[in-house]
């Protein structure tokens, strides 16, 4: 057999951000690898799906991502859908490629289904746009993690030149991007915004500023986290709070 | 009556591209006011809504937009469930914050329902990630366009500082485009991807260089366009290319 393999962004969280299309994949799944982030409820739309957890931890990247990549061909070989569930987008900060590479070089098709990234969930939570106008207009999304053995690249001047600066798996290294912020020219001053756990009912929201992000997090959260920072975080956020607790009434 | 307004995030353009979430927003809804954008199959998933056209061109921003923000308080005191369906996001490029503001000072309630923004769909179909391990950590979306009495921003700077970058709305600006991108810094022998209709039967991916840009485009076409740049898009984009084939056979 010659499954087809899919790879399925299940969105920042919550069961119902995924897509139509991404559900209906799911489906029609034979079997389902899937990452630790991926939400229970998520996964129980694969009704007739074996379902395989490779969440992967950073640290043990290589073999752990060539394990995978070997699980999916096989499978596609006894299974006519195939799908590799990822939190979030595939494409962004999703490590698809590794696996993309893969697939193709062993002559297997790949379809790939787009998902809402967490940014997006979080923004919506919060009620501020990214790209508010007259404020923001452009917006940076970065990780500061970076695997053995690959390049440093500056992503602290990437947030420095944006409006708006998203910083993904950012976690417990609270210190080292404050630090490499601020010399990138990021005033400390510059209003920060943590959302740990986006679109889910353990969802938070802390408002502070890049000075004072060090004192923050740091093992407190099991789930994912964003580090959001710039002018739309500073008075427009206080007044869309302010704005909703009074249509809340 | 004290409706609720969801801002829905339509999603790039496919209609099963939107979120279970928002699909089941439109099927409960007495009234949708949708973009221009939006496709018929999206809006026909709100089965018992009256549906009104609300797409607004660039050049009559302000007018329009204080009265699409009356015409949605207005609905709420008629309809429990109004969505203003908006494609892709509503927090990147949606331009929701006036809408949001408005009803928020009317006292009515707001959720906000996020979207696959057009990249992230762009980015599936081409099968290239736009944060490479290795290659790219660093993404950064932009839009060019600015309404009159909007302050200036250093959007070309921001995409000039980070791995990847993607311009939204910048179909018809070619040149000036890459003119301030060049101007920036960003070499002109740039690998560029332009995606037109992302997601869409229509959809065209054009391969090129940031030199070539002002030669494209300009008229070409009327859906949404993406201008897509960096090394993500030279030898990787050739690659993955060349492995989709072999695995299409």
């Amino acid at each position: 057999m010659a499954g087809k393999v899919y790879l399925v962004g299940a969105g920042p969280g919550a069961a119902d951000l995924i897509t139509l299309r991404g559900a209906d994949v799911l489906r029609r799944a034979g079997i389902v690898f899937f990452d630790a982030l991926v939400h229970a409820d998520t996964l129980a739309l694969a009704v007739d799906a074996e379902k395989i957890a490779v969440g992967k931890r950073c640290g043990r990247h290589s073999t752990a991502q060539r394990f995978i990549n070997k699980r999916l061909i096989d499978a596609a070989a006894s299974h006519a859908v195939v799908v590799r569930l990822k939190g979030g987008d595939p494409m962004l900060f999703g490590r698809a490629h590794e696996e993309l590479q893969a697939l193709q070089e062993a002559g297997i098709e790949v379809e790939i289904v787009p998902g809402v990234t967490a940014a997006l969930a979080a923004s919506a939570a919060v009620q501020v746009s990214l790209t508010r106008r007259g404020v923001a207009r452009s917006v940076t999304f970065v990780t500061p993690r970076t695997a053995a053995g690959e390049p440093q690249h500056d992503w602290a001047g990437a947030i420095a030149a944006a409006d708006t600066g998203v910083i993904y798996m950012g976690a417990g290294e609270a210190e080292e991007i404050t630090r490499a912020l601020i010399a990138a020219g990021v005033p400390a001053s510059t209003p920060v915004l943590v959302v740990e756990n986006a679109s889910l009912p353990a969802e938070e929201q802390t408002r502070l500023t890049l000075g004072d992000l060090p004192g923050f997090a740091a093992g407190r959260h099991a789930g994912p986290v964003l580090i959001m920072l710039g002018r739309v975080y500073g008075d427009a956020y206080a007044a869309a709070k302010a704005g909703a607790r009074a249509a809340l009434g």
